[in-house]
């Protein structure tokens, strides 16, 4: 099993991902077609963020985090850094000085299947992490993994170039090929959404707006007026 | 087993209410004989609120939000959502355009023992609500469930008008019946609690306050000067 | 099995104490050799404090704080509380007035392996606590239990007098005889990182700032333009 | 809030429990709608036993088995103890000596939401206990509880009488109402098990016994023969 | 995104499948360089079997089975059923008529990232499961979703045809394409393994047998006679 | 921090821990006052045993088992190698080549706070493991660790020599100086018991045998014959 490093990515236009952003995770990932989310496990750990970008990925081993450092090299600004271990881990892997660093090219965001650490100053450089864990557990730099590799996060395989949308809903990951498609049909949902907001907010029921009292009297749901 | 949508509750007086909300969740908790509460993992995900209103109870399938959809059309202005699913279920069942609604009938909030997602919109509005998890994950509007019939929620049983208080210590469930002496009792308590709080301040001790010195002497515990 | 209360501890000198608290736990803990943290489960409860103190310790029965009332008399300004407790529990065992009453004595904060409550309150007053849950339930004052003994929290080891300090990050423990060394290595890192961050922020690599080209050479790890 | 330990309660007729016994908890709780299960949290610790019987329920404080000592003395023969804890528990509150008296009195086993201890004798002794966990940790008697009141375990309400069916899929609770329809509707499944077993067996597909194909067609759900 | 159900899939030679269920879950993995493993959290419910075969994968709605009928049907001797499912689940989504039905196709085991149910009629036809859960809870026959496409079983990506190999240490998965390889060095480890246990069981240390003397010397631990 | 290995541990008394071992995990904890255990996430993979003796320590990073290979050359026979790790982990560090090297220098068991694999083996050979997971995730060798120095397993301090009593109901530590203390303790209980169980087999209740029934008073537990 070769450990490698992948410099070149194929990545999705950035009008795509720009209008992804623009959605957030629960309206893309309605539009996907409810498909494509991390588990609950990784949280948003800096409220109020969302992004969408690049993914890069890391595989490293737990409590190991060399290859976080072999894949900053290869980020280009708009991405985001996605990170997997081969076992299960809520070790710190990940601080404020990679922040630092990813930072300074133009990475917007990290998504890490383990810990992160120096939450606080993450949070003062508004630099958005979602994550399994907070823990200060150091790691070492020993052992080899691989960058823009196909990795699962969380329940969610990603591969190198995947679009990933981030906000406090959780992560969403989309291959690139389904992009154009999935940012028109969010779009299309926001719009409506619009609509439907409207209509909620004068008192209109969901139940009437989608048209649900036949779905309900079809499956047998009965209405009672007192228990 | 039938499913139904039960219209009409008894609810507990207003005044009941108010006062239950004064007191808060720990206080109302220990003024009801330490029972009542949701388990931990139902948490304030809209920090800083503090409810108390009127059950209205949903049970639905896991990844299935269409009962929300029915429950909505009856409950009245100072009424609480509360959502159960049949099995466990992290999903995002609820979210901003459900707020909506529910905010245009007087709804005070939602316990839901599953996920709620738009969380940074429900935080903007203030739609406070208590939930196991914050997640993305869409459902469908496909099978059916009840509405207004008793649930379990975080291992606390809820009957459909039950007195429900939540801040961010919790979700603390009562029957009808129990309101108006627990609302005494709490408001006995925060009375107390303010003397107590002066004492504790100006250095008093609790051991001397509650006069457990002869309880540790009792119990056979040791004072040493050093180990 | 004796229960006991422990009136008097050492502590280390406030120097190393001070000096430790602005390491912060994440540098602390690396300048200690990656040893003496609490597991994730103990989280900040109220965000944003950065406390070091002494350890007093309490070992608790689950679901009982009489030995938590006992502890306050032994704590003196400086000191932060421990509280263990002898098998697995989330109950709410501390709350706001334990928390004036340690205030008025000068303890810096609370570390506890169950839950806390009254989180609001705590959070207005600025007073820190670590905890593994915030849950509302009430606890007795029936059984007895120890102050000022080793107990372990969250996995961690911890004597009386032991240096706890505590951020967002998490919770470190130090023996009194390390807290020197530790705290002029901390000093020492405090210092690298400056630079580090400097050079990081402009651009240059952690591979080549830490020299980590040929380690990566010599796993095997081997680089690719494309996959 | 009054504790209390009700001495009589009504039991389910001995046939509709002998026939959900022999039905078993997977078919009784299809043939009830799938209701009425604890979550899986609660586990066969006596592999290969089924049993059914009247609820004898217990509330205890966590850590504390004083009320199941109080329970005993209500069992009749043909019950089950179920034991609810007032908070979150592994602690080992029952042992093979509460099984000796147990099945002097005709009790048919446990079930519980915490730990049980002594298993190695449990299992010699073929006393059948479904629980949360296997743990050692020995519990007080110094607080008060109820028996036979209404109690949540595992999620599940259970009331006193209610009908406990046990095997090695987990745990059933039906009110006493529902025994006889249920009872015969398992029947019925059992039957019709069967001959859907034998056709299976030999070859014929779910899809066609059960006529789902349209279904799928009308799900849009698509065949091709290569990926 | 289409649902699809896909009828052909490559696998593997039996030839490279029959010496990897020989080698086992452990020495095989190892012999793949430490990759390809699901997730502790699914485990053996049919205790002592072990077996290797090629994956027909179904993506399942939660609490719904209806995708696992559909797979039935493409499914082949020496195959083995891989069920994910779209978020976390529990439910028991198979029982033993799957099992009767999917013997009758000589389809070797079961893996399924939620529950099994009728588990002690499993173990007495020793139909082997791989489950995260055993539950009783029963599901629907309602949501569309796919079989033979790529999953994720407790956080390792499954493709169609990929190699399984599962026993006592949980569950395996290989691309075909490595399949020859990893059998061949599965098998060089099995003969050395032999030789290894001769000399351990004799007395010799595996800090001998595997000269790690020079490393623990390298590293900076230091042997001292008492502490 | 240095990296230790030491040679040469105090044992107890091959008598008291002969006792310990007789008397089992749950009697032997109930004898030392309730201290003792580790929490419940440490269970007996191999069922059926019952060992006690002299706990040689490990420390070992995650995911990597170098330090178990040194420990194994400092126990003699009657040991129990006790193994922990400095962050959470389930990876699997031990396996049947581990168990035939002990057995050859007379070890008893182990107890770890992590993974074992080749279970099926172990289970063949009757070498007792208690442990946190069976997993055959694979570990490397690379970074250092001790031997014989005090750690935590499971929320349980142990040092080099405690007594480790394992059975069943899970794994019991207890200090060197206590054992004979506990022993003789233990053992009276066991005479006790046998005396209590001859009652209870009987009829005899709890409540009358313990004398419980003034205490139920004095709680203010109120007897009622219907609810």
């Amino acid at each position: 099993m070769a450990h490698v490093i992948v410099r070149e990515i194929d990545r999705a236009p950035a009008a795509v991902i720009d209008a992804l952003a623009d959605a957030g995770v629960a309206t893309a990932h309605e539009a996907a077609g409810r498909v494509g989310l991390t588990g609950p496990r990784i949280r948003a750990r800096v409220e109020g963020a969302r992004i969408a970008g690049s993914a890069v990925t890391v595989s490293c081993p737990p409590g190991d985090n060399l290859m976080i450092h072999a894949a900053v090299e290869v980020c280009q600004p708009g991405d985001v850094l996605v990170v997997a271990v081969t076992s299960d881990s809520t070790d710190g892997m990940f601080g404020d000085l990679f922040a630092v660093s990813l930072r300074s090219r133009g990475v917007l965001g990290l998504v890490i299947d383990a810990g992160v650490r120096d939450i606080a100053t993450l949070r003062e450089m508004g630099f958005p992490v979602w994550s399994r864990a907070i823990h200060a557990q150091g790691t070492v730099k020993a052992s080899p993994g691989s960058v823009n590799v196909p990795v699962v996060v969380a329940g969610q395989a990603v591969n190198p170039g995947d679009i990933v949308v981030a906000d406090d809903d959780g992560v969403l990951v989309l291959p690139i090929a389904r992009g154009a498609e999935v940012a028109e049909a969010a779009a299309r949902r926001l719009a409506a959404e619009e609509e439907k907001r409207a209509a909620l907010a004068s008192g209109t029921l969901g139940l009437d707006l989608y048209g649900m009292r036949p779905l309900l009297e079809r499956l047998g749901v009965e209405y009672r007026d007192r228990a």
